[in-house]
């Protein structure tokens, strides 16, 4: 991250706590946490009314949860009192700077599109991840927010997280690349190889990558779609517990391995650091009037903290506010309406 | 594996040695490697011509490789001296029992469309991986042939991936599931929600697994399309390849954990072989008349061993013909013919 983003800056984020499989109890034991390392940070807590613990984590009773429904979309214009739609009505109100979802990415979109709109010439929000990939780390755009995509979309994720990597992540000129099934400009789906063919002139634009990029640090910022990104993502984290484990197991093979296994554990510590999902946080929501983070439901306190810890970040460096200009300065946001999702509506489902 | 099929019965692979990343040579070394070590075992090698420096290695001249053009099928038509196209004739023919493809699953699979026809009742051949996940192997299928697929594919390689783990790997009542971004009915892309609801009174069906599959041990069998099959299979071995690299660091990191990763080395050296995908040898291509085997066009002359062992593997247990039978007892096979997909005709790209 570049520079030290000033903590004297004071923040709100507006925390959903209904949906997250811990239950509400952890995700507020997460906000507690993330005040007490943040003098600067409040928390507007939405769950069930319980007392908070914190002055400044400030609980909203809001029993009523969408984070299960299968329709998202119908079930917050339904459910006008559900703890993620109010949470976000906090944001649009200017009562938080930011939100933090504790159910699903589907409730977190729909609610956002419905509470603070799209942001101008955005087709689709998306989920931008940081992957904490050892030595090679990349951002991943769409990590789930959309489960299918239009080539329009792809290209302005390629855009959308350009403009992030340059304003949050510090790279001046990141290496943009799609994520298909062959390197080659004609492999991938229909929609892959239209956006590859448009993203061709893209300044930093280094064509396709297979999964393979996850340990070979070519690209910066990998684009595709949100079903194809949550499987990565997933796969990702199974893998890297699995190859962890295992090497656990074969520390505790022999007498000679668990001599082993002692010596090395300080060092494959901080490897087990580095991979953690919890620590990274979750996504940030982009493309919206608002910045939302994302993180797992399974979550325990430690992550909700970090998700709460990434949202406060995200509000101090502007992360919203600077990869909309970063868009509008590239070209890359769409100039006249769009008639299948149009700003402020909500998705077809 | 169940049994222990009898070396004793003599196997012919076919081998297309164009369009492997380190050249026909690396190929050539692979065959030698794999009929050394199998005393019933010939190879017919399809490349340019050279010496094959082995008596029951024949190298049949065929310069001629479509491994690298964009439309395979197209290619494989116009180009009928190609090596893959021989290769699958020689199968065809009987003059092989099995082909191993060294170039691109495109190809193989259009050639072998071409050559030896699609099974009869298949919609669509898939690419069947046995993936090495430390302690919960399973079957990923389809790994790459098909980019996009249809819900009755997806539905087709379900009762095909059973049938296969029930004849090739003894699992008597395996769990079937399908790849989604969330466990529920209803998520995931049209095709797979509509699968989903097809497969609902399937034996065996466990409903849908995330990316942490790869970790969890869920499922026997895991039903994707071949694009994200594909990504699934390369973030898998990326991640490890990570996960052991940063291992290997962690362990010259300082005096002490060098020493620990000394006392560790030899335990380690199992896990690392058990994730190799070289020694996996590829994936078998289910669901033509006759068997292939599509290994990675990256591995060297171990990878081509492993891969032509698959294949006579496969050959001595009739996996082709069995997982057929399976399927067809399974009331799995289409009844009419496909307007869309003629047995035995090219598919549409």
């Amino acid at each position: 991250m570049p520079g030290a983003p000033g903590r004297c800056v004071s923040v709100t984020v507006a925390v959903d706590a209904n949906g997250a499989d811990l239950g509400p109890a952890e995700v507020l034991a997460g906000a507690v946490r993330a005040v007490e390392a943040d003098p600067d940070l409040s928390v507007l807590l939405f769950a069930p009314a319980v007392e908070s613990g914190h002055d400044r984590v400030r609980v909203v009773d809001a029993p009523v949860s969408v984070a299960k429904e299968p329709d998202p979309a119908a079930a917050v214009r339904r459910f006008k009192d559900a703890s993620i739609v109010r949470a976000w009505a906090a944001v649009a109100a200017g009562d938080a700077d930011a939100l933090v979802s504790g159910g699903s990415t589907g409730a977190a979109l729909a609610a956002g599109l419905f509470g603070v709109k799209r942001a101008r010439g955005v087709h689709r929000p998306a989920l931008a991840m940081r992957i904490p990939a050892p030595q090679t780390p990349f951002l991943l755009l769409d990590a789930g927010a959309n489960t299918t995509v239009r080539a329009e979309h792809l290209v302005q994720f390629a855009h959308m997280g350009a403009a992030f990597a340059r304003v949050a992540l510090g790279i001046p000129a990141p290496r943009v690349a799609l994520l298909s099934n062959g390197t080659e400009p004609g492999k991938g789906t229909e929609e892959v190889v239209a956006a590859h063919a448009a993203l061709r002139d893209m300044p930093g634009f280094v064509g396709n990558v297979e999964g393979f990029t996850v340990s070979s640090g070519e690209a910066d910022v990998v684009v595709t779609d949100g079903f194809t990104g949550n499987v990565m993502v997933k796969t990702m984290e199974g893998s890297s517990r699995a190859v962890l484990e295992a090497v656990r197991a074969a520390a505790t093979s022999s007498a000679r391995a668990k001599a082993g296994g002692l010596l090395l554990k300080p060092a494959l510590g901080g490897l087990r650091a580095a991979l953690d999902p919890e620590l990274a946080g979750g996504a940030y929501l982009l493309g919206l009037r608002g910045l939302g983070v994302v993180p797992h439901g399974s979550f325990t306190r430690r992550g909700f903290a970090a998700a709460i810890a990434l949202a406060a970040r995200g509000v101090r460096e502007d992360v919203a506010g600077s990869t909309h200009a970063a868009l509008a300065s590239a070209g890359a946001l769409r100039r006249a309406p769009d008639p299948s999702a149009g700003a402020g509506t909500l998705p077809d489902r």
